[in-house]
């Protein structure tokens, strides 16, 4: 049974890969490793994951000696070392920050100059449902973010077939992580909803390299929930779609997928809560001709965790729905 | 000083109307009308409104006695026929629903034959900031519905000059109504964000109709807070606008506007709650070009009963902004 | 492998039953019964829970040709002539109900004339912690009321001990059921915290049963959140306990129980959420001398659902803790 | 007009006694200061408060130029040097934290060595319905914290007839001020409700100084809204009382008060939000002979500033609800 590690599992994705990793049913969690929280027994911390483990400081050689393969739930920047210092060792990583999920011009215009270029050439992009045999080959991949996840959900079927979209999307407030900040405290968030970054959210990235089409429209509105996240996609295609066809394109298009469900109406986001799940309902406007796609996921799961881990079955050569089911 | 009555008391619109009459420093709230819970007093339905008349069974020749306006809180068809009877006893109305909103033919395309056809010549569509001089002089006023206020405050200075909108519209429970169904149950909302109606809500008919603009998509979201209504806009315009000269058509169109304000960021809902305003923040997306144009109102406040409120200000000759600050 | 039904399963605990069971490695689950949304698969109604098999009309020949054990998740008098038609064909029960948790006496007194009194001597009380023994041999075990579970489990290890007790218990609104009424109404429940039934709420009966302990003070609130139920604990004792000797109490009373676990700090209900644990607090306030024991569990799990698959497990000689980890 | 100034309005209870004087009838808002978000204006801090002024350093001689009184809303320790200087130059000032709420002995032992001991003597409890003739007559009141508000205000018309008492207090997430912390962020406070400082809260020594009472029990519970406290007390008078004789008791001590409302049924805290209003039910339970009272308020209001401005009301002279209705 492959042996596996969390480094950074103090914050909110970390923990849950944690968790996911302690019940699953073919991977043996031996270690998790936190920057804050140390000493702490996992469960103390996020006592229903009951997780006994205790939180240790990270060391690279303790880690490989342990475990065939890790998780890594740091912020991007500091991901990137400690990627490579696992991968240097042996073992396969699935990282859940941005570190690796863009190419490198795309990477440092977002984001800031690359601690680790020369590991981008081996870095897969971890959604599964567009990647899914170049993932099985990899030894690192980049587990996408949760905005782009429920988008480009949303979109891949129409890759090709698009002249203009408009994402707008909705995240619960564990997508902004554990730190507490006043964007983050109770009163700012409660009875309200808040779009935020409207002008260039760092996601876009990925939804410009995926989709490969430019001048997608991307904001991100903040909600009064804890998980869940909501992506309403609003396309002109080039040619008109009907109803029918439209659903045939996803049908088709998302035949076989484990985690995608397509749904009868447009799904809310507690219909995935704690689930694995994508659900999307694909529509046209009568009104107005324009194809509407909505796309549930739970941020924490297949946004972050939940995908981390589908990611990392395929890795190992396991079933790629085993333990989140 | 003028007398109000409001028919329709027990409903959230109806009773912060009679909350907002009742303190107005230039209204005498004389009578409250309800359907459900006659006999009880106002202030035990709604205790922090503080309203201590007791509910009555809707009378129109009492009402006349009483009153010299009123404000008609019903559900669309049955507000048309107390509207005519209040009108035809000389009183000054603004009426809460939809009946009175739309020209005829959108009316009937959207709800059903109407009750009054003869009326909608003298119905002026309450939106302040579009009509104002003709709300001065009317005697019938159809206060707007909550969605099209905030979508057509945000789209309004942008008329004849968009060649594509999209309106992703959020809201909270209480502009669904007091009624319990299953979509207002606590478990149903909370922790969850649903789009609902996707395919044509009734409310897109006054976006059509006041902007005078086809193929708007207009896409409703229920969120998991009481009070509270965000229009996010997305549009395309026929010449690209600069950011500078965005905000600068923006500024001019509301200058003076005692209830819009121009806000330097995406407001959130929570700036305008228990507020008559309507917060709108215009920007350009450097990546696409697009226009987005945020707008944030109270459902309850500018959305409903603070607006009815302003309408009536105007009717009776008084300061418009009386008892609404 | 055992076959199970669920009755009633379009309602909150009864749809979790089904799910437990659907996922439960040593159940078959074969059959799912409502009155209504009848026709329509489960999974449509409980998205999340992903259970595919389709809502039946309920009847009890074939329910018992397909299921060895059932579940009942009707709502008390209607349960009672279900559960002795399953009984009759030789089905172990489980029922959800309030009908077979009580004496005839105390259920007399606090609902009506009992349905099926020749079965109450069959019953047993389903708190494991309490009866496992009896609830082994049982062919009818009652599992207890939400407000019960998390009360008795805390103030279990002081029968005997208590001279007086306060128990101030607070609930999500899941615990008041699927029904849409004005107190489940979001707008209801939001930014709200609500006493209700004060005067006596029929759990109380269920206390005083089985702390055989009469004048417990018992009040219940209503709270803002969808899952979750506390029990804040105030006891004088007969003699003074130090905290030390308090603690010493709780740990022996509940060593080796799967599922009470006792929390250095007292628990929010976010530490069971979803989980089948109760965890709890005892400590000695200083300033009063008072014990006070702190009590949370997840209504729909401890406090239903979970609770009746660990007496299920336990009835068809399974692992207690089996599908419920 | 008075001119008055708010120290420390960038807080919770700051920005909400400046909205408050600053739309009140008798009251000129001059000056607010604050030590963080200096240069800001307040409306763009607290946009639904509309209060336009700009937010300055603290300086005592300015202050003392443009103002008559102040309004003080620093932490514990922070504030008392504040209160000298501006009691020197002669302002009256109403203080919201707890430097001058108790006797120096109960301070200390609670909090730490007071800053200002000479000045406690000229302090009044600034809880209106038990001290309003003394704080007339005062230069210096001390608001009280909110969770004695309530339960003062609850157990106050029992005061000599207690023989024990059990305090279980609820409240919003705002009463834990505007600081960032893990206990704020919004995943720590949804979906939960969480006992804290269960072993001895500050607040406890409010009430057992203005209840002269030793030995009630205390417990602050933190509940997922913003604004809002509910106190449940569960008392054992020394004689029994009836509900009628109880009822009486409670009429009689409140009869005219302006913001105390008995009301029919247990209050809940919406009842009562963005009001100064706190709201009563006092019932006896029947099984146990005891003694219920239910005390809602919403804390930023009745418990801090709403208080403190019908505080400032009394000692300017003016009417008591001037500002608060």
């Amino acid at each position: 049974m492959p042996r596996v590690a969390v480094i950074g599992a103090s914050g909110f994705a970390g923990a849950l890969c944690a968790a996911i990793a302690d019940r699953h049913p073919e991977l043996e969690l031996t270690t998790v490793t936190a920057r804050s929280d140390v000493g702490r027994r996992l469960e103390d911390v996020y006592p229903r994951y009951r997780v006994a483990l205790e939180l240790e400081e990270y060391d690279a050689d303790r880690v490989a000696e342990r475990a065939d393969a890790a998780f890594v739930g740091y912020p991007h920047k500091a991901a990137a070392p400690v990627v490579r210092e696992l991968l240097e060792r042996g073992l396969k990583v699935v990282d859940l920050s941005a570190d690796f999920r863009l190419d490198r011009a795309r990477y440092e215009r977002y984001y800031q100059p690359h601690e680790a270029p020369e590991l981008l050439e081996r870095a897969v992009y971890g959604l599964t449902e567009l990647h899914r045999d170049a993932i099985r080959e990899a030894d690192l991949v980049a587990a996408p973010g949760c905005y782009p996840t429920a988008a480009i959900l949303a979109l891949a079927p129409l890759k090709g077939l698009m002249a203009d979209a408009v994402v707008d999307a909705k995240s619960g407030v564990s997508g902004a992580g554990r730190e507490a900040t006043q964007s983050t405290h109770f009163v700012s968030v409660a009875e309200n909803v808040n779009p935020y970054k409207v002008e260039g959210h760092r996601h876009r990235a990925e939804l410009e390299q995926e989709l490969r089409q430019d001048g997608i429209t991307f904001t991100p509105h903040l909600l009064p929930i804890d998980q869940g996240l909501l992506a309403s996609c609003y396309v002109r295609t080039r040619a008109e779609l009907g109803p029918e066809e439209l659903r045939a394109v996803f049908a088709e298009h998302y035949e076989n997928e484990p985690f995608v469900e397509l749904a009868p109406d447009p799904p809310g986001v507690r219909e995935v809560r704690d689930t694995n799940l994508c659900r999307i309902h694909a529509t046209v406007e009568p009104a107005s001709g324009r194809v509407l796609v909505f796309s549930a996921i739970d941020n924490l799961w297949k946004g972050a965790a939940g995908q981390a881990v589908q990611d990392m079955n395929l890795m190992l050569g396991l079933e790629e729905t085993a333990g989140l089911l």
